[in-house]
């Protein structure tokens, strides 16, 4: 049975998001349906909607950072029940069956995982749409239980800018303890700092511009460096057992990976393209560079949990559905603290079908 | 007591290596005097015969690749006795109370650790002088026991070369199971291969001359690569747990990065300069690029007791002190089967002072 889903998708790489209406895949017996209470605005949702990497599909409907009410489960669906608050992520579905899948690392499935949109399905082939809807239907292995104490509306963010700066946290065994760095304080970087600072690591922001030095000792910093100060730069040589570098575009690192302690690792989550660092304070502290991308679902699940148990949310602005298009063009210009969530409540009373 | 000694040394860069007499540093209570009985030649020995990276000091008497028996020994010098054979690598002593040296890592000490030649005393602040000469004094902890049983003169590459490719092969937990590569069959390549394979690992070779093939297979390579080859490099995609990459000038990393597994790392322990890595690949394979130096003192042990156990040495071709010019230029052309070794035997008959 497939169902028909209001949401708002891009025609082509030119064109805005506008509404548009479309049958969701027929529900399978491990899935749940969703009714989308509200979706996040990742920059990702923004570079797939205009083809910045090529090789989006239309139309497409954004969106990846997805919470909702359960509102009828499959048959042999049996995790979660009508009425529960749960989440989905970047990824729908995987091989299941590879090495990465076995140890719950589906983003990194040897077989090419499912996303959440603009990717195909593994068993009627047909395209994937995302959160910028009304209602989803997903594989319950594929969906979030999401703590009922969170704000809502702030827990979508975590799906997609939580989970990204989370998996490299724990794979990097970050801790009480630890030093962390993070470049870039957008919807990343500010999760980043909650996220470190609570796990007990000393955590310090670089960034380029004094002002954000409040905001970042709010968000749970304990230092903000300028990157730009060479002074303040040289002064934190030789300290970060890891730097988490969330900035989307080209950028030198060179002033960065001398900060790194002994084996220390810069891991950059954000910019896809090429980067230039110089080898001698790699070789002369047995530094490393490396790249993360989102969560696995098991790690995810633990992200959620953690942050029901610390209280911890993203800093949203909330928008409507409609006016998705000005807060592209905003989050272009970075002005958003720190994250735009879509209520879709608004949505569902104002373009019922 | 200060010793005098006949020694090579390079008076500026652009002057040959030529017969120098110098005064060693005083000895003192915790110091063993070696005569000199072999010398690897390192590729640094040239680079900083010729001062390609901008710090070196003149005179210089380069070489840290030294095997020879301890002719005394310190009042309060009590690890070694007089006609035990001994080695020195790249480092004569340390801060010895940093963080970095407390565990073992000389090679990273964090107040700058003393090398073998081109640098200077902790003490009486004298320059200190290498291998290139006949004998040596140093304090006992930067000695080590070079077992009896080794082919002698094939053991002094161990002590930069060897080295240089364990202590990566080691820190990144190299044993049974593991896949490795090495690009680049040189003294360090060559070194990468035999130490890898008695690991266990499972050891491929990326050359871009098929001439390679039967000599890499010979010391240990289970297969050879050609990193020229689109095809044949497609066909080792996310295989390598570990690769050694020994290139000592500017190369594209770009092939091999997403030859690394899921985790894998690419580790630099020859080139000085900016690389270019494209971040996709690392992103989405939580791939590393890291560097490494050298080793520390117990590691270096560790390894020469390995190779004592598993019977490995260098592959050299020995000369004369008198022929190290030549050696230089030979060595730039990649013309030798792989480390040469200067026979301090055939100096000290024709050069005694």
């Amino acid at each position: 049975m497939s169902i028909k889903v209001l949401g708002y998708a891009a025609q082509s790489a030119t064109s805005p998001l506008a509404p548009f209406t479309f049958e969701r895949r027929d529900s399978r017996e491990d899935d749940v349906t969703i009714q989308i209470e509200y979706c996040g605005v990742c920059h990702s949702d923004l570079h797939q909607a205009r083809n910045d990497w090529g090789f989006s599909r239309y139309p497409l409907v954004p969106g990846h950072e997805i919470v909702g009410r359960v509102t009828a489960t499959g048959a042999k669906a049996h995790k979660f029940k009508v009425g529960d608050l749960v989440g989905i992520g970047c990824l729908v579905d995987s091989c299941r069956h590879c090495s990465a899948c076995d140890n719950g690392l589906e983003q990194y499935c040897e077989n090419g995982h499912v996303q959440t949109y603009a990717s195909e399905d593994l068993h009627d082939h047909r395209p994937t749409y995302g959160g910028y809807s009304q209602t989803i239907i997903c594989s319950e292995d594929f969906v979030l239980k999401v703590p009922e104490n969170l704000d809502t509306k702030a827990v979508a963010p975590l799906l997609c800018a939580g989970i990204t700066t989370w998996s490299p946290l724990r794979h990097w065994n970050v801790g009480q303890g630890s030093k962390v760095a993070v470049v870039g304080l957008g919807g990343l970087g500010h999760m980043a700092i909650k996220l470190a600072h609570a796990l007990g690591a000393e955590v310090t922001l670089f960034t380029r511009s004094t002002s954000k030095e409040q905001d970042a000792k709010q968000l749970g910093a304990d230092h903000v460096v300028l990157s730009t100060n060479a002074e303040q730069m040289q002064a934190v040589a030789n300290q970060f057992d890891l730097i988490i570098d969330t900035v989307p575009y080209e950028h030198d690192l060179n002033p960065y990976v001398p900060t790194l302690a002994l084996n220390g690792t810069l891991v950059l989550v954000g910019y896809l393209g090429e980067i230039k660092p110089h080898t001698v304070p790699m070789i002369m502290g047995r530094r490393s560079v490396a790249g993360s991308v989102i969560g696995g679902i098991q790690e995810t699940q633990e992200l959620l949990d953690f942050c029901g148990e610390h209280n911890i949310t993203a800093d949203v602005e909330m928008i409507e559905m409609q006016t998705i298009n000005d807060a592209f063009e905003r989050m272009l210009k970075s002005d958003v603290k720190y994250r735009f969530v879509i209520d879709m409540q608004s949505f569902h009373q104002t373009n019922s079908i």
